[in-house]
């Protein structure tokens, strides 16, 4: 290896090397901080604090050395090239058979530091990190409560999210029309669909700022639920949008209003969201009867890397067929939790949890400290004074759009209400994070994608900082900790209760659920043959031959372990209080997932 | 995202699909062959064989596809490089401030198939895997025995290993001559500093391989812990000896032997080894003092996260500081089991095991299937059959010329001596892997060079197909199947006892050990303010303090769980019976690190 190649790899070593040290110090730091009661910073907004030193120690120490290092290769300029090319081949002459290819994926890397463009690619950073922080996210969710509040969690995450990326399209576009008038930006620089697009990317509240602010403060668990998912379901809709206006925009339409493409854009984004949901939920039938139909179990080993391979590929295969691999990784996660969970061996169920809650760990603070590097050594900032107040003001605006209406159309159909101080607390707690920042990354071609790119960055910096440090003082004041919860507290569990929305839908997916995707992906549930007619008698008997064989190695109280996947770094005492229900009123429960109304089918058996 | 780089990180995502596929299949069928009792294929064979079919798909099916799609691209020609630089950069002029910068690292990559140089650079593969592989290796060790046969394994490790590469490159030499009389290649093709490389490159044998094979046979415990141990140590000296020699290589002496370029790669070889081997223990510190002096067991994740970041760390250090970070990673895992995991609370330590259990195996199946699938798509295969008879020859004589003298000087020590059959399966368990070839790859530029990689790769797929297939049967027909055990085989355990060698090298190591690291590091042994001088008092009441307020909660029980450290996928009963030995006898079994004297030790004391 010569010695540039050999002093290239060093100084890459190096970098790696400086980022695991950030991670090794924001990991001291912030837990030698929790010990001290001080809970105003978390390990998020720890790593993107210390990233911003690196980011700082990178452009003023660092980059000179690059530089003068760089000098030593040579130069070969390439005159001709009128556009901006996605692909550059270069061809060397001395070297018959050899031609290097360079991809420049939409303008991005070159505005980020040269030196470490190929190792510090956020494309590779998200792929790498975010899938297991999604999977994690979803895989441990409280299956009971948010089961309990689903309705709730659903209008929030999806007709939520796209009020508010549209209030923040609608009040940034105001004060993009401002600035022109006020001469502060030329007419057409920030077009409708740009705005529309940042609403769409600043719409995703951050499953991983959230728990992180969660899971120190004891939140009363129905709001822990509540926001939890909300972050969680609502980066599928935000992702899905923000790729529809994309695509809308790329239709080049002009700023002009064209109903086919719009409707274009309307189909890719339900496309996008059913297929990517599909493909998440095919993997977890393969993993179901991969872990159900063989004895993998008896190597927890086996079983562990299986399952880890297979939810990984669900976000590779999403993204080869062009769907949303973060989609599918949280659909993934939510399915396999509720089904392969099951099968899995106890020893398998535990490592497997536990090495997703590593990689969660590490990737939230890598991916948070990236953001907090990206700082400084980005060096295309567009900083937008009015964008960015009109930004500032627009979260908090669109964010109450969101919450209150929402909140008082959903109480109308709950027995235990929203109350005024919850939906006060929801509407300060829309942290964002990762979601928001590998969207606006994406693409930084133009100056008003550049200026979305500075501005969301603000944005973060300022909801994990300011409101997670705010977090606690204002928990305290709205008088919304949690208390021990005494058992038998069905009524609160399931908290949707409206004994008049018992329609036909709910007993179809307490019925495809109950009677046959369990029984067919788990050894629970009643025998495959009793459900389907008889002449699948056949098919029935394959899964089920082995299922009655099994049924008395792997006894039916395993289920209830499914509702104790409470890993979320919090010990909220409630949850778990609650898991010592009986195997019926789980199954009942269940039959609610669609509507939340399981409670009332409780009430009437 | 422009539809070509849409298209490109689609492929590239399938690409990762089928090889997480290719992992998938193989867990599957290979576990399903062992439910048959059907044992002449390991993870690592059948990792192999379907990445060989995988490597046919690609060649044949995929890159006519990608050969198209790279068309549509713009081709800008650079005359006027008559040199093969190693760092090309390319001005793109419309685009005032954006430069692109390529590099060739050796010309390695040029070679491989273009459209996945950047996903597949095997470098990224084995800077990836191989340090949890390694880490792995060196920290299940079962740490008792490989003590017991220290001075042995040492032996065949480095001695063994200078012989073997002495003795392949040699005889190699004298076919490459024979090679020139016959006309079947130019004079000066092959130097003696080429065959000396080949030496080094195939004197590794393969620990992933050797445990591979190992584990799924019941394995006399002893020939176990010398084959796993020498396989684990000789990858140092054969990466250390590779580098030294490429290093003498490239000061350019032409085939003329000069002494003082040879006694500076003998420098260099020594001070590699030196240095790498401190920079691990220097990592093993830091960590055995963090989990220590802080609280971390408090929380399982954090030291799990902590230890891992450190442990991958002296593998980036080893990489930046121009050290070998396999060797570094090495060390690292041999003392991180003797101190650090004192420190680690129960379920810490049994996370970190299978976290890197998970990764160890994962990666295994990936090198592996890597070196299938490279044997049809490196399109530059150089097949020099007289040169690769040469080889085959060489490595079983090189094995036979390593192992038989040196057993029977090491017998000459050794009250259980090493039976006849035990060196006769060790001549034949000489299998090659991931090291070799990763050594072999990194060059490819020279037709010499290439001869070396089709070699490699030849002679790994014959050790592991037809040598792993074959050890079950040799094992019977030996006779040295594993036995159950006996408890208080005390004897058996410290195999190397020589009464006569009780010089002062030992008792300084032991005093070294037992009177100041272990103190310093764990919580266990004697109190560091007994063990050093007055005037250190301050310092050892530093480490002291803490040490005897812990040793209430953490009693001195928990240091034989060191030993139990035994996941090497192997479910051997004897190593764990013996974990049973009183504290006293660890202790003494302890000071036998160097020359494998323990035993002596015990009779004297």
């Amino acid at each position: 290896m010569s010695n540039t190649a050999r002093g290239r790899q060093d100084s890459a070593a190096l970098f790696v090397l400086s980022a695991v040290c950030l991670a090794l110090i924001t990991i001291i730091s912030v837990w030698k901080l929790k010990q001290f009661k001080y809970r105003l910073i978390n390990e998020a907004g720890g790593a993107m604090f210390y990233g911003v030193f690196l980011g700082l120690a990178v452009r003023y120490l660092w980059v000179d050395r690059e530089e003068h290092s760089e000098n030593m290769g040579s130069v070969c300029s390439c005159h001709g090239l009128n556009s901006t090319p996605h692909v550059i081949m270069v061809n060397i002459s001395s070297h018959g058979h050899c031609y290097r290819l360079i991809e420049k994926k939409g303008q991005r890397c070159s505005q980020l530091p040269s030196p470490h463009t190929a190792m510090l690619d956020p494309q590779i950073l998200f792929d790498l990190f975010l899938p297991p922080i999604i999977f994690f996210g979803a895989y441990t969710l409280n299956q009971r409560r948010f089961v309990g509040n689903l309705g709730s969690i659903v209008t929030y995450a999806f007709l939520g999210t796209i009020i508010s990326s549209l209030c923040i399209g609608t009040l940034v576009y105001g004060f993009t029309r401002l600035m022109v008038l006020l001469r502060r930006a030329a007419d057409g620089e920030f077009s409708l669909t740009d705005c529309l697009l940042f609403g769409a990317i600043m719409s995703a509240t951050d499953p991983v700022s959230v728990l992180g602010l969660l899971s120190d403060l004891r939140v009363d668990s129905d709001l822990h639920a509540l926001l939890f998912g909300e972050s969680v379901l609502n980066d599928a809709v935000a992702i899905v949008l923000t790729h529809a206006i994309a695509s809308y925009d790329q239709m080049e339409t002009g700023n002009v209003f064209q109903t086919p493409a719009f409707f274009r854009s309307v189909g890719f984004f339900v496309g996008v969201l059913i297929g990517s949901f599909l493909l998440g939920f095919i993997f977890t039938v393969i993993t179901a009867l991969l872990t159900k139909l063989t004895r993998l179990h008896e190597s927890p080993l086996l079983e562990t890397s299986i399952f880890f391979l297979l939810s990984w590929s669900s976000f590779l295969s999403a993204e080869a067929c062009g769907l949303s691999g973060i989609v599918a990784v949280l659909f993934c996660g939510l399915s396999q939790a509720k089904y392969t969970n099951l099968n899995l061996s106890h020893e398998g169920s535990t490592r497997t949890k536990q090495l997703f809650e590593v990689l969660n760990f590490l990737g939230e603070i890598f991916i948070f400290g990236y953001m907090g590097y990206i700082w400084f050594t980005f060096r295309h900032h567009a900083f937008r004074a009015l964008f960015i107040s009109g930004a500032f003001l627009s979260i908090f605006i669109s964010r109450a759009c969101n919450i209150y209406p929402l909140s008082f159309l959903i109480n109308l159909g709950r027995t235990k209400k929203i109350s005024r101080n919850f939906q006060h607390f929801m509407v300060f707690a829309g942290l964002r994070g990762a979601v928001s920042f590998s969207l606006a990354v994406r693409d930084t071609s133009t100056e008003a994608r550049r200026t979305i790119l500075t501005t969301t960055l603000l944005l973060i910096g300022f909801t994990v900082w300011v409101l997670g440090a705010a977090a606690d003082p204002l928990l305290s004041h709205l008088d919304l900790r949690e208390e021990e919860e005494t058992d038998g507290n069905l009524q609160d569990v399931s908290s949707e209760v409206d004994t008049k929305r018992q329609d036909t839908s709910q007993s179809l997916w307490y019925r495809l659920d109950h009677q046959y995707l369990k029984p067919l992906l788990t050894h629970c549930g009643p025998p495959l043959t009793n459900s389907l007619p008889q002449w699948c008698g056949r098919f029935a008997g394959v899964f089920c031959g082995h299922q009655k064989q099994e049924d008395e190695e792997r006894p039916f109280e395993t289920e209830p372990e499914n509702f104790d996947v409470n890993l979320e770094k919090s010990d909220l005492p409630s949850t778990r209080s609650s898991d010592s229900g009986s195997e019926q009123r789980e199954d009942l429960l269940e039959g609610d997932l669609g509507l939340g109304t399981g409670a009332a089918h409780v009430t009437e058996e």
